[in-house]
């Protein structure tokens, strides 16, 4: 009996012991993936080149195809097992050079308001066209007008975000669809135009931009959207009296375009068909330079091979970038890969995607839709302890856009969550460029996401 | 048996449900908390007025007394119980017009740098000073050099901040011997002038001032601090050869000031006697705007009283705000407020300072030598599932240097925790600007203070 016992206490100690010290290694590399990435990141001048340098890279603009190239040639400098371009058609639509929208007639006068067409809008013509203004808060008002309220009319959506809502992503959600689906539920009763508050988190002067969707069975309108300020303005001139507006928008759609997903990974030496894929959006909108979406996102991908690298890390599993083309006006990048990845049998275990922003690390949200998937989340949260003392909680939630097409294929979709409260001042506006980035909370982003790409690799999902 | 089994198992289920509707009604209360701070605080306007309009605070100048006038002001709008001024004498330095260094001979040529004065330095009457430049990192290569490599040069400090420290005050601390005691050190061996690495994040153009301390015994000489990128500058000169510097400055100390501490408050409807402290301090540097340091901290502060006032909460403690005085460059209104307790006999539970920048919610650290600290933390650390959806640590750590005299007097000192990455890119520099704080994440700290501030009251600390 003693005999016995001291053996399982023997066991027990030193499988404890061997436990911990798994988990020293552990801790102790990704305090060395800390390290290294605030002291050997190449993240931020890789920002710097494709914001300062290159600036907004909408989908089938020259900028885009200058990002596609720069971001080979420095996937190229990486040593990396491979790097390839993967072609897709995109979008190509263009702003063309007037954006104009003026209260011409109002009891507080004529006012030009600060605004931007939507992405995807069709243009005005020129001179642009007139009309009364109605503002609405949500499409169930839009209904009661009716024909009768709205036909010829320029539609004024103005729900704002709500700002209890401590994550910002969660107050983009409930504002959101007045300018995706607002320009064709105004055309349903005979708009002549649509004015959309712009999606963001407080009071200022910059217009956002971003995408619509035109139902095919209705007459596509133009729509534009003004400042939070301009919204409040108009607001209160409607208020005081009718108002009338001039919109002009000189946007037209393109034909489709050759584009690329650029890609480069480095292939894992025990298990080399499991990929694991990190990734971010390569296009922007136009009006800004696309620093915090995406650039910050593609420049932690591209850090975490090399950071890898520079680690001297030889990954298990293969470990791929991706930075998608056409994420914000159409997802073709990220439809195009996963069709590819099935048509090749590609097995992804995991997809993470940053597409939130390069502001300070809170953690990871993770979705799925695979019988595996509560097994899987339980097995990412056993981590928690490596992972709290950066601040990187693990909870179920969003995966990203681009690796959203990934999800029926088993694919378990991480999302990288940096802090929210900043991001919708910038999102889809001219504020958003590379000042508005700060290096140390870059550099933390590709910390986070090689860390948990580490724990992955070594131990896999069960 | 049956029946006291029952019993118990009633009694354990209200006892559970008890505890569990408390805790719901704590995590509602909580949640108003922040639902009121994000849409009714008054933090941002407040901090508006502090730094657009009255400026940098330093002590002794007019905007200091100005914010003391405009604080009380908008205290007294509040309907508190009382708001009152506490006299303190401040030390009164002046920065004057003229601050100049120059790489006046090197291999490199002549180059103006970036520099600021330090705060509490002696001019150099005009014309400045020239010197040779020595390069040290710490004070044990400046006494290796002793008074042969010293005397009559300028020593130029140049360590940076360690990059890997997750929490850059600690990189700070690392680092800000070098102002605070340089020039004592160098003057030790005879040295001319100093020359300061700032005490910053990062590398850009910026140059940060704060305070040094002269040794009562040694000569007082002139010191300045120049940006991080200079500093880098001035290292590669000296790399390929000897450099010369003039530096001008015409800073001086002039007589004490009279001043004041801002106090308002709510009596405890239960407990009076026992007071829980919120405090920043109003004093700045003259160079920015004190936004973050520690603009940011006194509207937080005051905001803890408006919005218990708008949430109709009644206190069962005192509740104080105090916005201390002379932080920067003496730290009078801190050690006053202390003496003046403790001559009035007064009991403050606990001092929370806000004084880390008024960036996104990270938590609180908790100091204090009271033989009751573990227990008191422990107690603190038992809400943490109510503050843990909002993002909030609670951690061993610092209080702040205002209510650090409190110490002594058995209270417990816990210090506002932010986010840390971005604040030494504006700390003591003229970037302290009102547009590098955001509205959102000013407010959700507002929010975290009161959080904290509201379970002490209800529950004290046992």
């Amino acid at each position: 009996m003693f005999a016995k016992r001291l053996f399982i206490l023997v066991l027990s100690v030193s499988t404890t012991f061997s436990l911990l010290s798994q988990e020293n290694t552990d801790a102790f590399f990704i305090k060395k993936i800390h390290d290294t990435a605030l002291t050997h990141s190449e993240s931020y001048e890789w920002l710097r080149h494709l914001t300062k340098e290159i600036g907004g890279r909408l989908s089938g603009s020259p900028e885009a195809a200058a990002a596609v190239e720069f971001t080979r040639q420095m996937l190229d400098t990486l040593g990396l097992d491979s790097v390839w371009l993967m072609p897709v058609m995109v979008p190509h639509w263009v702003r063309g050079d007037q954006e104009i929208v003026r209260i011409s007639d109002s009891a507080l006068g004529s006012v030009e308001l600060k605004a931007v067409a939507l992405g995807g809008s069709v243009g005005t013509g020129s001179p642009g066209i007139s009309g009364e203004v109605v503002e609405v808060r949500n499409f169930e008002e839009l209904e009661e007008l009716g024909s009768e309220g709205v036909n010829g009319k320029i539609v004024f959506f103005n729900r704002p975000f709500d700002p209890t809502q401590l994550n910002t992503f969660r107050a983009y959600g409930g504002a959101v669809g007045q300018r995706a689906n607002g320009p064709s539920e105004a055309a349903k009763y005979g708009a002549a135009g649509v004015l959309v508050r712009s999606m963001a988190s407080g009071l200022d002067d910059v217009p956002h931009t971003g995408s619509l969707r035109y139902r095919d069975d209705l007459p596509k309108i133009p729509a534009m959207a003004i400042s939070t300020n301009d919204a409040e303005l108009l607001s209160k001139a409607l208020q005081a009296g009718p108002v009338r507006v001039y919109m002009e928008a000189s946007c037209s759609q393109l034909p489709d375009k050759l584009s690329y997903n650029v890609i480069g990974e480095i292939r894992g030496r025990e298990n080399p068909d499991e990929i694991i894929l990190v990734g971010g959006h390569l296009d922007s909108w136009d009006v800004g330079e696309g620093a915090h979406d995406d650039g910050a996102g593609c420049v932690q991908a591209m850090d975490v091979l090399q950071l890898m690298k520079r680690l001297n890390y030889q990954p298990k599993r293969t470990i791929r970038c991706v930075l998608f083309m056409n994420e914000e006006n159409g997802l073709r990048g990220g439809r195009k890969y996963a069709e590819e990845a099935n048509r090749l049998g590609e097995n992804h275990l995991v997809a993470i995607e940053s597409d939130r922003g390069g502001f300070t690390p809170r953690g990871f949200t993770v979705a799925g839709n695979s019988h595996l998937f509560v097994e899987r989340l339980t097995a990412l949260q056993q981590w928690s302890s490596l992972l709290e003392p950066y601040y990187l909680h693990i909870k179920k939630g969003g995966g990203g856009a681009d690796i959203s097409p990934l999800r029926k294929y088993n694919t378990l979709l991480i999302g990288y969550e940096p802090d929210s409260q900043r991001y919708f001042d910038y999102h889809h506006t001219a504020a958003d460029t590379f000042e508005a980035v700060n290096k140390r909370e870059l550099e933390l982003g590709s910390a986070a996401i090689l860390s948990l790409v580490y724990l992955i690799d070594q131990y896999g999902l069960e």
